[in-house]
């Protein structure tokens, strides 16, 4: 994926994606290796260029639910790091070997702080794909519902 | 509940915040009327000064889930109205005879990009709350899973 591509970065400047990309840096990761961990300091956003990446949470020590699985064409990961407290709100675990675009979380914030258009374009682009992924998650909730529901009913 | 005391103004200047209370309109509704549906068009955000409101989302025609309920102390009603496409993302339907704040969504944006300072905030604020509100949902879905997993175990 390049920065153009990304959802987090749609309706900027020509300028400003020249500005995200020089601060960019490529990083490889191994198949089976955690990239970044639920609760952790959101230090970097990360674009995947080749691989997979999974996102999965938590549920007791040894069960982890899958919530999605990143690939070079759907978006990016660790929009922890754009939201206070900056922290992973989920953990990714590379499925393949991978090469990604690691953004420091300092560098982006002050791009962002000096350029008011450029970061409330990324605040606004996250919002709608939050709100997009709380109804998603919502449906999972009613789906579990309904499915009670019946268990109850029949 | 007053302007500056909503998440979602936190951090505004008391300039912005007037701004925002000069194109606030005050509006009140019967119990057991609906304020707005859930995939209408948003156009306006409700800040609840008395009274109770319920969001629930539609399961099936005659089902729906309770998600939250709002009152004066806790929170907005129609963040839609901020995210494209700008549809309402629950319904809500008057539990108690209630007093609202309305602000109509075309004017809110206006102001927004007028001062990006005050749209980015703005956004930064709810993206936070968007964020924080998909942790809780997943927390449910957690349990709903953990349920489902006992339930085959023993």
């Amino acid at each position: 994926m390049q920065i153009e591509s990304c959802y987090l970065f749609q309706g900027l400047t020509r300028p400003q994606i020249e500005r995200i990309e020089s601060i960019a840096k490529e990083r490889f990761i191994k198949k089976g290796d955690w990239l970044f961990h639920e609760d952790q300091k959101a230090t970097h956003i990360y674009l995947l260029k080749e691989g997979a990446i999974e996102l999965v949470t938590k549920v007791e020590d040894a069960v982890d639910i899958p919530i999605s699985i990143i690939r070079p064409d759907n978006g990016c990961l660790g929009i922890g790091a754009l939201v206070e407290p900056y922290l992973y709100s989920l953990s990714a675990r590379c499925m393949e070997d991978s090469n990604l675009l690691a953004i420091e979380q300092v560098k982006l914030q002050t791009l962002m702080q000096d350029d008011h258009e450029l970061g409330c374009t990324i605040q606004r682009n996250l919002a709608q794909k939050l709100l997009a992924r709380l109804k998603e998650t919502r449906r999972e909730i009613k789906i579990h519902f309904m499915n009670l529901v019946r268990s109850i009913t029949f």
